[in-house]
């Protein structure tokens, strides 16, 4: 007989097990700190979990989190409106952000074409990227989707689509990652970063 | 500059920032599962949040939770009341309780003596245990806390409160973890293994 969780304790368990990336284990540790807590900050917790769901919303445009229609990226009026980053979810767009590098705007598509995990091209937010194009002046589409084979096929195929537009299509670098070893780096990822070998000015 | 989260997405990070183990990345993550998550399911998690806390107590008698005043332990006619485990935390309780090997009751220390981290013996619930004794007709008394300094120190600490009582005071056994291997094992757990070899019969 294992030990018998009182039920309210248990169902608070059982919620945090649900989330992603917690185990058991660890579900166990948040709920304790529930009890621990004051009362006063977990209603606050409970509160922000609240107030999130229901104000946050993705932007018309981009498909980027905000509390608006539109969000800051879009509205601000020093992003390049040229150019256009293409990316599989709003965690690779926060990624970029973080570099402090790029100024121009985004496309989030949500996801990546994965016919085994049933995403067509039509489940993703393809059709509403040719829809910008049309109205935007967009005069490069940087794809960054994720290097796996997802993100390949995905690339490839609005690749495809944008052909007939006359825009230009990159895509970010694949390479060594900065940091690392070429001792342990994939053979994949070498032969990518050969093949991408760029000359020494 | 790196990423703006929209506000009621960035409180919701920190929220998840302050529990423990979890770091910005898996708060980044926890608070995206909450965005993609249905209303239903996060309304529901912010009520079981809620009525964990206000409904989950610690029993009166051996600092066990529940949800009522006495612990189902504490409750149950069947366990042994004639040994007293000591522990210093309930998760500790309920790593013993999934041995499914232990029929006495419990008693929660509620952390273990650490002057350098502020916690002497009266921050403890060690008053409580030695009211229980006079009380309770205990035979052994099983001291399990922290193989660690602490643990040790809040060990010998009860165990010389105890000596006039004339109780049996015993301590879980020190050795090599089942399923570890000698090569790997620390020379103080090794030491500990040889000085308590038990015969073999």
């Amino acid at each position: 007989m294992s030990f018998r969780y009182t039920k309210p304790f248990a169902r608070l368990i059982d919620e945090f097990s649900k989330m992603p990336g917690i185990g058991p284990k660890t579900a166990q540790r948040l709920a304790f700190y529930i009890l621990r807590n004051s009362s006063e900050n977990v209603a606050n917790l409970a509160k922000v979990i609240l107030e999130a769901k229901e104000k946050v919303k993705h932007c018309s445009i981009c498909g980027n989190i905000t509390d608006q229609e539109i969000c800051e990226i879009c509205q601000n009026v020093n992003r390049d409106k040229s150019i256009l980053c293409v990316v599989e979810r709003v965690r690779d767009l926060i990624a970029i952000e973080n570099t402090g590098e790029y100024k121009g705007l985004y496309h989030v598509l949500e996801g990546a074409i994965s016919p085994l995990d049933g995403v067509e091209p039509e489940n993703l937010k393809i059709n509403s990227l040719l829809e910008r194009l049309k109205v935007e002046k967009v005069k490069e589409i940087i794809l960054a989707t994720n290097p796996n084979i997802e993100g390949e096929v995905t690339a490839s195929y609005i690749t495809k689509l944008i052909e007939p537009l006359n825009i230009k299509v990159t895509h970010i670098a694949y390479g060594v990652p900065i940091g690392g070893s070429l001792e342990f780096a994939d053979e994949v990822t070498l032969t990518q970063a050969l093949m991408g070998r760029q000359e020494v000015k």
